[in-house]
Parts: structure tokens; C-alpha cells; sequence
């Protein structure tokens, strides 16, 4: 196989890793950011010129007055997680954006690198992978550490609070349809939306399920979560975009009963020091107020 | 920049982004993963031809009986983590070793990328960054998608439950020299050491600060989570070393009390599933018992 890939050319590699392991999905994911469109730098086939992936991060190679298109890329999301979780929804989507409109580097990265991340880190229930595939792709972008840093801190502040799903693809995937039995019409998902209060898997997804009183394995489930990648992915496009318009960033400060905490316990006090830029409240909610049990 | 960098051959670019990025550390990196010696593959300089950085996983790149040394990489780890955090130590570290010594495409990828995983995703306190480096070592490699989630599991599980720190470096980093106040000599590592309980930054490190009465900040946390990055490395590389060995992976299965928990709350059930790999007990420790609060 290794010779056989040496053979190809970088945009028939992208494709055949689409073809080999995300099928329909990657390859999909491609379409619907716009394949009858020329991207604005055709992919390379010999990366011994032109910008490269050690060439990092890239947004030395974005030019001035990019944007990003939010609705294909929540579309795209909203398909991907159907064929590889979570983290390859978001991430996928916003790669195979940015590997058309851009080109290289982000033609030359595998991608299907966020299959990893699929219910909070092979289903450990960590970090919610729709969450980690958005934090990768800032990453590779942004060159302002400072800045980075606090637009990974509002993408995951922003998930914690914010109520989920919202999205409505334009086109129900092939394997949801007829499987659900919750109601997520543009009519209705209002009626299933629930905020997550922890940017983490675990109780995002059981919080959710066990509030609709379905079953963490059930197909609506599946359609939640796959929503939920639409609306990160597309944060995470709106996010970028005022970074590469600004230069810089606004962000959300902590909740102010979570900054109450640090008035008491900040990452600096030798007796019981909180390092953490998580909201408090929803994994410690019996310690709002002082005095509170130890 | 951009200019610059295309008339520089891969291993230039790749000295040039530690130097540029991570000075000393990365570059630390990589010699203390043996730079005396030739690596296995030189790396290429015009990655036209070989493995490139879309071929992926890369485990059809590395030759057979490839193993890992685990000690240099402790060290490369350990020394990295005070210029860049835990996720870059524990990243650049592997990546380093596995550039020199199968080459590419692991010296075609940028040694910076894990910087943005500090003290659980940019000092949010998500996932241990030592972990997250760890993880996207592994996900580069193992090709079975099954295995490599068991062997992600297997990390997470055994951070969750193993007593940190372990590592005694050969040399103390010049940025750490003088400033600690506990002991962390080899005669007296075995008392600083305590179970984080999670996988997670906020719990592992506010809980082992709280229990040695230091501060987040201090430097007495830099040295416990800078040896807990050497250890957590060096566990990669043994889990990798076995993957490459065995081509499959044994792991261990969720502990007694929070097995017990998914019998009333298993993911298929509609009231209350949960989705989760994690210990239970650690944050939910009132209902290690039925009946429990609510």
C-alpha cells in the first residue's frame, strides 16, 4: 500500500483516505463545503514547494480577508458524525474547508485524524470530541498563543452553558431516517434542547439522554450528538473568522458564582488551590454559597 | 517567513520551528532522544517521494521489531514540559524519538503542535495535556481502530489510578533549580506521591496541591507535573512498544465499584444511561452504594 500511495498525487491521496476509511462521509464532507467550486489554491501534488505541515501554525498562509462558510461546514459536521463520531464531525468538515478554500498546508493533513476523539476520547467520555476536533483545528491556525488560548477557553465556556442541539440540516442523514423517536424539526428541537453545564462527554450526553429518557445508545442519541457537531463546528468557523479579521479576540469571563469560588480557592492558595477555567457549579452544586461541606 | 521556510530542507525546518517555538526544549527534545547517533531513515528533503503526512496511521511506516526507547524519552519529556506544558512534553518528546528513529512522516509534522494542551486544554483544566499528547501519539500510529481505543482507555484508566509522581530525572531542569521547597530526590518521591483519582488536570492537580499545601502556581507544581509528564510518557511508549511487538493489546477493565454502577446504569438503559469510561467513584463519591442520593 505504501508504494501504491507514493504514486498518487496529495488530492487523489486525500480522497482514497476518504474512500478507504470515512467512505461517503469525508468524501461528502468535501462536497458540501463546495467541490463545484475551484478552491482559492489548488491543492499541490509535489509539497517540495509551497507551504508544509511542519510550516506551523498556518495562518501565516490564510490570505487577508478570509472567511470561512459556516452552513456548509455545519452540514458537512452534522453528515461526518455519522461516519466517524464526534471530533472526525467538526473536525473533518472544517479541515476539508479549509484543504479547498485555502489549500496547503491543511491539503496535505489526513482527514480522518479526529476518528480518536469519538464520545469523549474512545467513548471515555472526556472532553466532548466535537469540542477537541474544533480545539485541533484552532490550533493548526492560530500563532497568537494568548489568543489561542482564550478562543479555545469561549468554544469550550460557550459549550457548557449553551443549550443543545439547535441545528436543522438541510437534509436528514441516510442512516437517521426513521430511526429516531424524538421529534428534531426546525418546530421542535427547541422542546429537546438542554444545556450541558460541563464541556465534558460524559455528563453532556447522559444529562441529555436521561432528561429526552432515551438511551445513550439509542438513534436519538445519534441525532443530538450529531447536531450538537453541526453547532460546535459552525462556533468554531464564526470563532476563527473573527480572529482572521481581527487579529484578536473578546472572550466570556468565568460565571460569576465560578469566579465567587476563586475569591476563596485561587490557583495560588496553598490550602486547597483550584486550577481549573471550568464553570464550578455543575459538578460541585452542593458548594454555591460558603459555608458549604468540605 | 513563509519564503524563508521553502528554501529550507525538512530537518533544518524542523530545528528551525523548536528554536523559533520552543528553543532549548524541543531541541532537548531530540537530542536527549539520541542525536549522537544516525537515525534509522535520515530525513527526507524533498517529501515528494516517502511517506508523507497524509499517509496515515503511521504504523505501515515503521519497520519490523521498531521499538521505543523509554528512558531518553522520559527525560526529553520531562526537560520539555518547563518550555511548553505538560501536553508539549509528553508530544514533542514521542514525536522527537519517532522522528529520529523511523523518520517519515514523523519528521515531516511540526513538534510545537501540542502546546495548546497546558494544564488540560489551554489552563481550563480538561483532560491531563501529558494524556492528550500521549493519546495523539498513539491515534498517528495504531491503524486498528478497536486496539487503538483500548489502548487510549488503558492510559487514561491507568493515570486515573496510579500514584503520582514517579520520575527521577538524571539532570534538574536549570528552570526548576533552587526554587522547590519539597524533596523530590529519589529517596523521598515515594511521599509526594498521591492517586489523581481522573484523568482530568482540574482534579489531578488542585488534589495533589491541596494534599502537599502548595500552590497551583508554584514551582513545587511545575516539578510534580513535569515528572508526572516523563511518567505519563514513558507509559506511551511502553503501550506502543507492546502494540508494535504483539500487533494487539491486553487492557484492563473498569474497576469493581464503578462496574457495579452501570448495572443500574448501563448506556442502553433509558432512565438515567451513562456514557462513560471513567471511574465513577472519584467524582460521584456518595453512590458507590444503593441506595444513594439522587
Amino acid at each position: 500500500m505504501k508504494k501504491e500511495l507514493e504514486q498518487v498525487g496529495r488530492r487523489q491521496l486525500i480522497a482514497k483516505a476518504g474512500l478507504a476509511l470515512g467512505g461517503v462521509v469525508t468524501l461528502g464532507a468535501l462536497q458540501a463545503c463546495g467541490s463545484d467550486e475551484s478552491p482559492a489554491t489548488p491543492p499541490v501534488d509535489t509539497p517540495a514547494t509551497g507551504p508544509q505541515v511542519a510550516d506551523f501554525p498556518y495562518d501565516q498562509h490564510i490570505a487577508a480577508g478570509f472567511q470561512m462558510d459556516t452552513a456548509p461546514i455545519q452540514e458537512a459536521a452534522y453528515h461526518a458524525y455519522y461516519n466517524g463520531g464526534c471530533c472526525h464531525g467538526s473536525y473533518s468538515a472544517l479541515l476539508g474547508h479549509l484543504a479547498q478554500k485555502v489549500g496547503a498546508p491543511f491539503n496535505l493533513l489526513p482527514l480522518d485524524l479526529g476518528k480518536f476523539g469519538a464520545g469523549g476520547i474512545a467513548g471515555y467520555g472526556s472532553i466532548c470530541g466535537s469540542l477537541l476536533g474544533g480545539v485541533m483545528i484552532i490550533n493548526q491556525i492560530v500563532s497568537n498563543a494568548d489568543v489561542r488560548g482564550k478562543m479555545m477557553t469561549e468554544l469550550m465556556r460557550w459549550y457548557e452553558g449553551n443549550a443543545f442541539p439547535h441545528f436543522v440540516p438541510d437534509a436528514v442523514d441516510v442512516k437517521e431516517i426513521g430511526k429516531t423517536t424524538l421529534d428534531f424539526s426546525a418546530a421542535n428541537i427547541g422542546n429537546l434542547q438542554v444545556v450541558p453545564g460541563s464541556h465534558l462527554c460524559h455528563p453532556s450526553v447522559s444529562g441529555w439522554c436521561a432528561a429526552q429518557k432515551v438511551a445513550a445508545t439509542s438513534p436519538d442519541k445519534l441525532a443530538r450528538c450529531s447536531r450538537l457537531t453541526a453547532d460546535v463546528a459552525g462556533k468554531v468557523a464564526e470563532l476563527i473568522n473573527t480572529y482572521l479579521a481581527n487579529g484578536s479576540f473578546t472572550w466570556t469571563a468565568l460565571d460569576a458564582t465560578s469566579a465567587t469560588c476563586t475569591t476563596c480557592h485561587p490557583a495560588s492558595a496553598p490550602a486547597k488551590p483550584v486550577a481549573s477555567g471550568m464553570a464550578c457549579t455543575s459538578c460541585h452544586p452542593t458548594k454555591t454559597t460558603y459555608p458549604h461541606p468540605l
